[in-house]
């Protein structure tokens, strides 16, 4: 088997504040025929995630920092061309972490085989995959999300967002949504949410007053908070009893060079008793098959509606969409389709 | 039984920021003899409480506020002088909640018979009491306290923060206190604290990083914090993964007009899968036979040591005391003995 040629993204340098063109390269590469124990892919859509953004800096967050000069690696949905390893048949629809490029040689161990292939690729980074998961395990793990539970989320229309109204919909509680827009907050409202609101539009406290008015609570017992910032804040602030917030992404500050001030109201946790808690899908991936087999049946049944924003130009328009995601351009699961020039799908084998 | 003379404190007007002596005042009164179902106390020792600042205020916090022009409650020990209640003879040993006076009519349903009436009155206030019981709560519920854990208790020489102190030693942590006052590191030391430092001699996050490497410690497991502010901050930098943050108080704001800013770091929270969560007793009552049992066990074996600041004058002296323990002058628990102006017993009865 020849190698193949492929483009992909290498990390130039390290962005300070909001990501420039300079700080990535698109270069074209060769990937050789697989070696025993590894298969060869081609990607059929690749991920584009907020918290590449927080690996593209040079400090250690949770996840390691992308070296300089490599490439940036992203959850992308693939299918096996070339195999080397007989559990791991050539057409097999794959999950695996090996970049932004076209094409992956991946060892066996780091790719997984994705069951429920019929669904489209994007589902298996959007409500099958990590915001998915993510969604699910901060209501049900962290959140312990009851019905009749009045909960909060911000950025309710972005890929976790979206997931959290459908599932704590279903889960039996009322829903509030904040989203950048009036379009998102459409959105927000058409998947289910009980209102929703447009943060653009006033205080973040008031916005957050008038919508659990309008629901008819008094005040929160879960916030799902995507942002930090003033939507924590406002959120503290009307926190009933025994309240939870799951801590799962503070985009209101990832962009920014200073550190921000934090929630200026912490002591209602105290009075309310209230929990804040952190979480990372890596500790509970003990989870991931009941979570998958019940998010497939939900996604079947159409009651989990996936909403994928798919961003154009194939490999080179991945800088584009993180840009994109970045900026709030997105709603839902942002991908990017891995198409040729011409806006096919690439070269695979029969029938994948 | 004829009526008998007292004095009791009133609330007169509600501080805005630091109380004010004419916030309050001190009264004479008479209490009238018990009516079925009321017993007479002499009270023995009344307890000073930083809690007691929130209910001055007008706004609802977690407990009620005091009413304007009515007695300020605090827990006080004493001895039942006269009974109407079959249930509690004279001379029993009680606590109860009716205010900062030296003579009290109460239901007898309000009064709580104490165990271990040989023990010190002080202690049923200090390590039977509130505080004694916070530290425990907040250790084993809340911070789920483990041997081998690496804890940093803030306020390390008051009532909760010496009891903390000594339970976590007990249960095999490494502890770091932070404390006020040269006099009150070297209590900390004494108590049995790793290491303790005052937070006037730099910035919290420089003293909690060198107390960190004095233990051969990375990060905290879990921080107790009684102060809030730059102390939450500084712990929440140095969290390890899955670190808890009890909240038990926030003293370095109660005396603000203005809100504070909180952390500035609050991703860590979810870098580390850290949780905060704030906490009230009275959730927790379930819990208090088994800390009752265990505490008195302690305090007779001599594993852990009642540390108390006694406040001089009687009754008159609960204002003093107060404005001492807000201003940081006591170690342990504040408790006010109750004695004539000569600095004699009230007059009980025989034996009590």
């Amino acid at each position: 088997m020849p190698p193949v040629n492929s483009r992909e993204w290498l990390l130039r340098a390290r962005p300070k504040g909001r990501p420039v063109d300079s700080d990535v390269e698109l270069v074209e590469t060769e990937v050789p025929a697989p070696r025993p124990g590894q298969v060869r892919v081609v990607n059929r859509v690749m991920s584009v995630e907020p918290y590449m953004r927080g690996r593209m800096g040079g400090e250690a967050t949770y996840a390691e920092p992308y070296p300089l000069d490599a490439p940036m690696l992203a959850p992308t949905v693939g299918h096996v061309t070339d195999s080397a390893d007989p559990t791991i048949p050539v057409g097999t629809l794959v999950l695996h972490d090996h970049g932004w490029r076209e094409r992956s040689l991946v060892p066996a161990g780091e790719v997984r085989i994705l069951d429920h292939d019929d669904l489209s690729p994007a589902t298996h980074l959007g409500l099958l995959g990590i915001p998915g998961m993510t969604a699910w395990v901060g209501l049900t793990r962290i959140a312990r999300l009851q019905a009749g539970d009045v909960l909060f989320v911000s950025s309710a229309a972005g890929a976790v967002g979206t997931t959290v109204v459908q599932i704590a919909k279903r889960m039996g509680a009322t829903v509030i949504g904040s989203a950048g827009s009036p379009e998102k907050v459409s959105l927000v409202r058409d998947l289910g949410a009980d209102t929703a609101f447009d943060y653009h539009d006033g205080s973040v406290r008031d916005l957050l007053r008038k919508a659990l008015a309008d629901v008819g609570a008094r005040g929160l017992d879960v916030y799902y908070d995507n942002v930090g910032g003033e939507h924590l804040e406002a959120a503290v602030r009307v926190v009933n009893d025994h309240a939870r917030i799951a801590l799962c992404g503070m985009s209101s500050i990832y962009n920014s060079a200073a550190p921000q001030p934090g929630p200026n109201n912490l002591l209602k946790l105290i009075w309310r008793r209230a929990r804040m808690e952190g979480f990372l899908l890596e500790d509970h991936l003990d989870t991931r098959a009941e979570f998958t087999e019940r998010m497939a049946t939900w996604i079947r049944d159409g009651a989990v509606r996936p909403v994928h924003t798919e961003y154009a130009g194939g490999v080179a328009g991945a800088w584009a969409a993180f840009n994109g995601l970045l900026g709030g351009s997105s709603m839902g699961k942002a991908v990017v389709p891995l198409v040729t020039d011409d806006g096919a799908p690439l070269a695979g084998v029969a029938g994948a």
